[in-house]
């Protein structure tokens, strides 16, 4: 059901520094630049093999993002795993058990189908789902 | 240089309790289990694609695991990037100016050559570079 790591989200206080760090040190291709204002971030994606890297910059302290800065510093954010339905996937999740962010889907970054599930079921790891759109 | 995402690192309490959501409820096949009495840990990598996930669990309270979870909780520990030469992507780094927790490659699970950044060169992410082991 989980076909992939699809990315690992980042948390930074800015994306041009941390870029610095991915594209230029360690020379992952940059992809991809959204600003993903419902979800309160500036994010890049970062190409490593089939997977990306994701960075997320609060766009304001009061973020999900920002708090989370505030409280643990920049580091890793979440881990995203690649399905073929987010729907399927969320609804097996349900019947799992497994207590979710979102009941149902939104759009993510680049168009895709995501949804989160709740730290406190998946042993305080941030999982998020992940249906790429068709085009990528 | 850096072809795949090889695997998240999951620092958890207890590995059995980690493969009841990782294997039975999100699906993930449980592929290698080995402890690393070097690096103070139970450890069991599952698939997912081409990738895996590293569920990391303390030998004891004293070790990097055990004080990470003391201080954070169980959640995400580090990220590892696939290479196909370990020696050479260290070289990169500490040309780069990375901060390097192992300068000389040592022997990671299921035979792998890996090494460590410090996170504080890496945007508080401990970041790993793993050359798999050839069988694999």
């Amino acid at each position: 059901m989980l076909s992939a790591i699809d990315h690992v989200g980042v948390a930074v206080e800015n994306i041009d520094a941390a870029l610095g760090l991915y594209r230029d040190q360690l020379g992952m291709g940059l992809v991809h630049r959204e600003t993903v204002t419902e979800q309160g971030v500036d994010a890049a994606l970062l190409d490593v093999g089939d997977s990306h890297v994701e960075l997320l910059a609060p766009l304001a302290p009061d973020t999900a993002v920002g708090k989370f800065l505030a409280r643990r510093g920049a580091g890793l954010h979440h881990v995203a795993y690649r399905v073929e339905s987010v729907q399927d996937m969320l609804d097996a999740c349900a019947a799992a058990g497994l207590r979710l962010i979102d009941s149902q889907p939104r759009v993510g970054i680049r168009g895709s189908r995501v949804a989160f599930l709740h730290p406190a079921s998946t042993g305080g790891v941030l999982t998020e789902i992940v249906q790429p759109a068709e085009e990528h």
